[in-house]
């Protein structure tokens, strides 16, 4: 099909992802005008500094360190953003909307805390913002939840969702690596930050998670409401136990459906090994969704970096420009029932992981039964591990039964002072 | 959103598929017009039997044995087909599209047969035509290729596509069952039909990797054009080779490019065992996906069955309503390259397996090395195993490195008719 007029594309951004973009719209334009069946033209480029020398050949009269010369600029119908982080791209976005132009952003910090409000922005000024890079990399998510699995009811989404953390925790794994020395060796091959809060933290997760959730579900929910606790408590024995008990250990990223209410939660959790999300590798990303028809699905992939992202970008500008070539909106406009709220944690039922220093004298067992009984929390499995005879201390492992996360933190608390006991070293949920 | 309006559907088929599809449309009316933005009316059912008894409530006066009732009423818009099967389906679908009938349909083999023509047909008519429940049930893929990874250059579509199959030899390799066997208990379960072969003999995931690859590459993959070989052949000692070698046995349907062609071959297979594709089990679908910027994508889910299936149809339906009711066609539409074909197997470069039973004594293994030296296949391993004494002949398994596929077969024929060798037992191609 012979490409009818062209559309003017703005890119803020030309970094790792906006690098790529700007290569596949500039060395890709034939392919790019017939599949889209319309010419893309890369108009204007914002970067932060405009003389910085980049591998990329982008001519320099493209580049500009104003913003205003994309976001002022009639011209550009379509805004490209893949800098990433809260302000000023937030801004930049809702202006860029206000003033007719269509969206495209990998931007997972914006979506996840304006997202609905962007979209209902964009709503009402008859403009699209797609955002399938903001979570998963190239892995085809937001569009398998608003077109393919409409026809279902989302009952659960459980996801290895951050490269990084999964990085770390496969070599703490895999090489008996400390947590630091793990991140350090992430940091040198390019899988971890300078500053690796946001991931080990689990907050890049709670974003991802936060935007997942609102998609399956069509309601809002905050990176705020999500439960999150990082991996920054693990160490290396609690994967010997984790291997001995049949699991392996993953940042988790879970939301599930209940009458009226979701469940959300991002942490470190026991997966049994046999568990599909068990088996992701490396700084692979895996999302495992549950809907009433279509049963499970799993969708694997690069969940970050420059190409695998530059994939969702450039697909969806395609996808956009086919509909704005048609003059419609060719996405669903997204509606999200505000009645449906989240569970706090203390009432979400888990199954978990307690790791005990005791004194290695008699009644210790005793005591704490009678602690996880008066919780109402029942024990799965115990053992008694590497008992330091000079020190006369020893390690106990308990697995529980699914109980009430506020049931499992007053047994954690209240097992912390007994006096036999010398610490709760770790404390794991069991997914 | 209120719907404007109401669609009047037409089904063609109520068993498995269609059961789940209609009892959807009845039971899900509020949430489908919601999504849809518009009401979708269950208008007519075309079964072969009107009076068979049915667990679904569907009205009788919904019910007709007469195709002319759905294709010539004018009042509906949309033709779902679940029915299956080459005629009368084709011919059915090809006179909704002339009469302007927008076509859903879970018919792989019209698809695969008559695909580019039926959507060249749909294009000429401005109506569209949705087939995402032709391959892998409720596994998003051909919108994964339509839209979704439409930034990349597609380099290669591996998949495990055929539940029977895989089932049948996941009970071939952990029970040690025969190929008789595991295929009567998969009939007992419902996963084998009462006439298998054309899940056995590779046809159903021939007609399926027909219709990926032609998405994939934009090109026109007929499903005579592609290698087919079944898995009827395999023995159970294979599988015990094959996990001694570090390998699973897997149907493999797998599509290639290459400079001006593509390959593509369904076959059964010795897949690594930590390749994604050896660990899908059961009746499960998987499909691996690389693209030039995304890079490795795998999709896995139930590739069958009436509920997952259901939910590809009555997607399809959902995204097709949104489409109708802003008066567009919502989809890109199709084009292939007519000037890319497939490559002859026998150019295709392949590992392979041998078992071959020879005479336990001395010069046979200098026979078999001159036959591959003189045929230009190098040998990578070579075991002797299970000399059967009282008769003297002993099994050799052999794997190559790459070799034209042409070249294996010379070696495979000239090697039987050696006169040390009583037979070439066993041949599988190593993925």
């Amino acid at each position: 099909m012979a490409a009818a007029g062209s559309l003017n594309v703005g890119l803020i951004g030309l970094g790792t992802v906006g690098g790529q973009v700007a290569e596949r719209l500039l060395t890709w334009q034939a392919q790019l005008a017939r599949r889209a069946g319309i010419e893309l033209c890369l108009r204007r480029v914002l970067v932060r500094d405009v003389k910085k020398p980049r591998a990329l050949a982008v001519a320099p009269e493209l580049l500009t360190a104003d913003p205003q010369e994309l976001l002022d600029d009639p011209a550009i119908q379509i805004l490209v953003e893949v800098a990433g982080g809260d302000e000023p791209m937030h801004s930049y976005l809702e202006r860029a909307i206000r003033s007719g132009k269509h969206v495209v952003t990998a931007n997972k910090v914006v979506m996840a805390k304006h997202g609905p409000e962007l979209l209902a922005l964009a709503a009402e000024r008859n403009v699209d913002v797609y955002f399938e890079a903001a979570v998963g990399g190239g892995i085809p998510l937001i569009s398998t939840f608003r077109t393919d699995l409409q026809a279902n009811r989302i009952e659960r989404v459980s996801a290895v969702i951050n490269g990084t953390t999964n990085y770390v925790l496969g070599r703490m794994a895999s090489a008996g690596l400390s947590l630091g020395d793990a991140v350090r060796e992430a940091q040198t091959a390019g899988f971890a930050e300078a500053d690796p809060t946001d991931d080990i933290g689990g907050f890049d997760a709670t974003y991802k998670l936060a935007i997942l959730g609102s998609i399956a579900y069509e309601i809002k929910i905050r990176p705020g409401e999500i439960f999150r606790e990082g991996i920054e408590g693990i160490e290396p024995v609690d994967f010997r136990y984790a291997r001995e008990l049949g699991y392996a250990i993953k940042l988790i990223a879970h939301t599930q459906r209940h009458p009226g209410r979701v469940e959300a939660r991002v942490h470190p959790a026991m997966v049994p090994l046999d568990h599909p999300l068990a088996q992701v590798e490396g700084a692979n990303n895996a999302v495992f969704v549950e809907g009433d028809l279509v049963g499970q699905v799993l969708l694997v992939g690069q969940g970050a970096g420059g190409r695998p992202t530059a994939s969702a970008v450039v697909g969806d500008l395609i996808d956009l420009a086919r509909s704005i070539r048609r003059g419609v909106q060719s996405r669903p406009s997204f509606s999200f029932d505000d009645r449906i709220g989240v569970i706090p944690m203390g009432e979400v039922k888990t199954r978990a992981y307690f790791r005990i220093r005791v004194d290695d004298r008699t009644g210790v067992l005793a005591a704490l039964g009678q602690v996880f009984a008066e919780e109402g929390v029942s024990i799965s499995s115990l053992i008694q591990k590497d008992a330091w005879v000079e020190e006369q201390t020893a390690e106990l492992v308990v697995t529980t039964h699914p109980a009430p996360d506020a049931s499992l933190q007053k047994a954690r608390e209240r097992i912390g002072t007994l006096s036999p006991v010398h610490a709760v070293s770790s404390f794991l949920r069991v997914f």
